[in-house]
């Protein structure tokens, strides 16, 4: 077999350990939490269904390439909770060290392709970017109003902290900015969300 | 808010229940079954990584939502199990129900695109869906191989039978299918798969 298959082989049977980590967000039916592979599917799917809705007209397969590799850096680098503080600190430094390891399996061209994405999310300055991270933050969003604010509850957070962390889903798309506020004030009026 | 997005959000949260369809197939680390979401962002992903290998060039945005969408039908129906023949004799009617109800909480435009990509997928006919086929069939491959034969051996499932599963990857990639039958052979040489 050539050894350019062997590579493509060998990251895909990698990254199913993606399937072994674990997010902060519950699943909807509260059962569980939910990992990151299944999380990168409802994303995409919302990226596809919401795409109308972005500011700028966009590339899909650019922003569905950057969902399905964001979170493969945590196979090394873990999940680092959204209002984490400090584990935001290092968050780079150890998920560049991942995506150049786990990335770096694959021939070299997709390597350079996959790694240029995920950096391109990083930054969070082409329309691409900018909708793929409105995405993944609208999905815990919505995640944490269908298990009545299990997660939020949890960790303690309040309507500030959710509005200073998505509110950068208006650059991706004002509609859906929008919309998750209306969400998170009908949290706090049921409960869900402490003031 | 108007009512286009409160359908496709609906939908979103109704395909959540995706993540609660496990298959026979088991993870690779052979700790538990994978479900549906992680099982259609792996072969997202792989449909990506192999897309060079495919026989005809095609769209790989029409191989993504076919991928994204082709499990959802399982929320109502189930998984049927691969070597199942008498789940098999109604799986079609069973998915087209689930189909037209779920799809249906969409916008009737984007309601009709998904049941077409859904039918163009069964059906089996266009670059697309063959190459997309191809990937659904040699992702469970795969976890069988790195799982020395978790659920095969759990199901007494022989090389004759995944060899005549399986035999379609060709449509859509030789390459791949020429891969998955070395793979099929290590397996029984190792004793993951019977004779």
């Amino acid at each position: 077999m050539d050894d350019r298959l062997m590579k493509q082989i060998e990251f895909i049977v990698e990254i199913d350990k993606l399937k072994s980590i674990y997010r902060q967000s519950f699943i909807m039916d509260g059962s569980r939490q939910e990992n990151d592979a299944e999380h990168t599917w409802h994303l995409s799917m919302m990226a596809i269904i919401l795409l109308e809705h972005a500011n700028e007209s966009l590339s899909i397969v650019r922003v569905l390439k950057m969902l399905f590799i964001h979170d493969i850096v945590e196979i090394d680098a873990g999940d680092t909770f959204a209002y984490d503080t400090t584990g935001y600190l290092d968050k780079f430094e150890r998920e560049k060290a991942a995506a150049e390891r786990i990335y770096g399996l694959l021939p070299i061209d997709q390597r350079d392709e996959l790694f240029a994405l995920w950096i391109e999310f990083e930054e969070g300055n082409t329309a691409e970017a900018q909708f793929a991270a409105a995405v993944d933050r609208l999905q815990p969003l919505l995640h944490n109003f269908y298990t009545e604010g299990k997660s939020w509850r949890k960790h303690g957070i309040t309507r500030e902290m959710v509005l200073d962390r998505n509110k950068h889903i208006a650059l991706g798309s004002k509609k859906l900015w929008n919309y998750a506020q209306k969400l998170i004030d009908e949290a706090v009026e049921k409960g869900y969300l402490a003031k």
